[in-house]
């Protein structure tokens, strides 16, 4: 059986949308077995069908725009996210899925489940579309200030497994966010990043990739420091979004105009979901001694049901299991 | 008069597009004298009326996909891009209008144009489109990698001179891209920028800008170190190509979706035409004792035109000597 601890509570939505995603889950996933975390009255609101669930009441929230997220925790120890990240600690659970506040997942997980061995730092990896209809792998996203190469070829190593056992990709091809593409371009970082992965026999490394290409590059995972792979994640989104408004700001002009974009509605309905997070399920969280699969802000039902099977599979494929082997054979730096 | 020189070789439809760009400037700004520098008979082809412009033969090219744009510019002293840059600091030419390589054209500014006195960074700051139909200054999106502080602020004083000088805001506000809209988030550089931007009683500054707003900022300038920025325009320039195409291959699905198309064909003309570059004109490159105006690439004669009537209204409003004297009193730093 694999068993998973859901933040209930957790989201802009949460508890409804969660709790029918955990339903969803259980329906599709035979050998799966949940418990929700959160207030069991409001939860049960919600559950018409309690197989394979277990509620465990829980105090308090991490709110969604939470500054300070290590003393939130700290400071929440009865709160759903820190209940069922402590929960994988105490090997309750293989792993969490929480739609809750970004930081403070990160920052939990860190302390209540803990970081895997060499692992120095943790890094989250969202999953980005990109224009043949798959997924980039872009890490580190999490806003990591201090990071050394070495971190970065751990992380690299993870997302090289992770993109094998979860992803089905054969041979992972890794490529480094710069600003130009030819060798030696960028910060001292890049530079030093640049030749590790270079030399390293494990790694398939395509070299520097420019954000010129990035829902279009030459690899299936784009890697960066955690400041620069928050900005372009951000920049992602923040390009999209208001391309998504100047867009409906001019097809809805003239009479013609108004008569295309009606006609056209089912596909832009399907352009937007395309983009959707909702389809593309979680970003995991790397470096940790269990799977943490963090689902977005604003999931839905069918979004978090997609995490959960993500944060499924992923103990399926024992994938902390294997990445923890890979670091302790002399494969990564 | 002002006098411009145009680099009538660089850019990926020279010399025609530069010509025909030239002589549209001529026409509608009267109090205009262009040189174009480059091969005058294959000038001569495209040139159909020559009033106001004078032709001086250049010989070789930089190459538009430059690897080594200093030795570019030391092997190429005959160019039509290097002879244009000399005239400007030997005071033939208040400035230089070029679209050839971005690299060599910043290079070659530094090199022969000179810097301004207390200026230690030149940078490049492109105008990007927001969704309200005006545009944001973006800086140093050059890919300067050595920037302190002082520098950034320099830059800034540039931007907010310009924004009032050239784009006529009366009050230009500041941004500082960065992960987080706290204050105290980011690398130390960011954080040593906050409080100088913070302290500046010149300076209009709202604080941490994420780059979730990058088309629909609270800002009229948005700046960061050059690494930064580069990645930020770059990620723009990748989601819009990226998006495009997902648009494309959405919108052409069902029978009524390819009409719906068709129907909206000129709404998404227009919607493509304001995230052109053609309509928003040059990038300007900041810190030299001239005005140096690199239009894109790929301009076409209007495009071409627009960062010439651009580079015109630089010069007209002085902003060079008002950066110098601004930069002179203590209001920077």
């Amino acid at each position: 059986m694999i068993k998973l601890a859901i933040d209930a509570m957790g989201g802009d939505f949460a508890p409804k949308e969660q709790v029918e995603g955990a339903m969803l889950a259980i329906k599709h996933i035979p050998d799966l077995e949940l418990t929700l975390y959160g207030d069991k009255k409001a939860i049960k609101q919600y559950l018409t069908n309690d197989e394979r669930i277990t509620l465990v009441q829980s105090d308090g929230v991490i709110d969604m725009g939470e500054k300070n997220p290590i003393s939130a925790i700290r400071q929440n120890r009865k709160s759903s996210m820190a209940l069922a990240l402590r929960s994988v600690r105490k090997k309750q659970h293989d792993g969490v899925v929480s739609s809750g506040a970004t930081q403070a997942l990160i920052s939990g997980a860190h302390i209540l489940v803990g970081r895997m061995k060499p692992i120095k730092r943790t890094a989250i990896a969202p999953l980005i579309p990109n224009v043949n209809g798959t997924n980039t792998i872009l890490l580190d996203a999490g806003g990591n200030i201090t990071i050394t190469p070495k971190h970065m070829i751990h992380q690299a190593l993870y997302a090289h497994i992770y993109a094998k056992e979860v992803l089905n990709i054969k041979e992972p091809k890794i490529g480094l966010i710069n600003i130009g593409t030819e060798a030696g371009k960028g910060r001292e970082l890049d530079q030093e990043v640049f030749q590790l992965l270079n030399n390293n026999k494990t790694l398939n490394f395509v070299g520097n990739v420019e954000p010129k290409q990035v829902l279009n590059p030459p690899c299936d995972i784009l890697i960066s420091d955690g400041f620069t792979a928050n900005i372009v994640m951000k920049t992602i989104e923040g390009t999209a979004k208001g391309l998504g408004s100047i867009l409906k700001q001019e097809l809805n002009k003239g009479i013609l105009g108004k008569i295309g974009a009606v006609l056209s509605m089912k596909n832009l309905k399907r352009f937007k979901q395309r983009l959707s997070a909702e389809d593309i399920g979680g970003a995991m969280i790397y470096g940790l001694n269990g799977v943490v699969v963090k689902a977005q802000g604003a999931s839905k039902a069918y979004g978090y049901y997609n995490a959960i099977k993500q944060a499924a599979l992923i103990v399926r494929q024992d994938v902390t299991l294997k990445v923890k082997k890979a670091l302790e054979s002399d494969v990564v730096v």
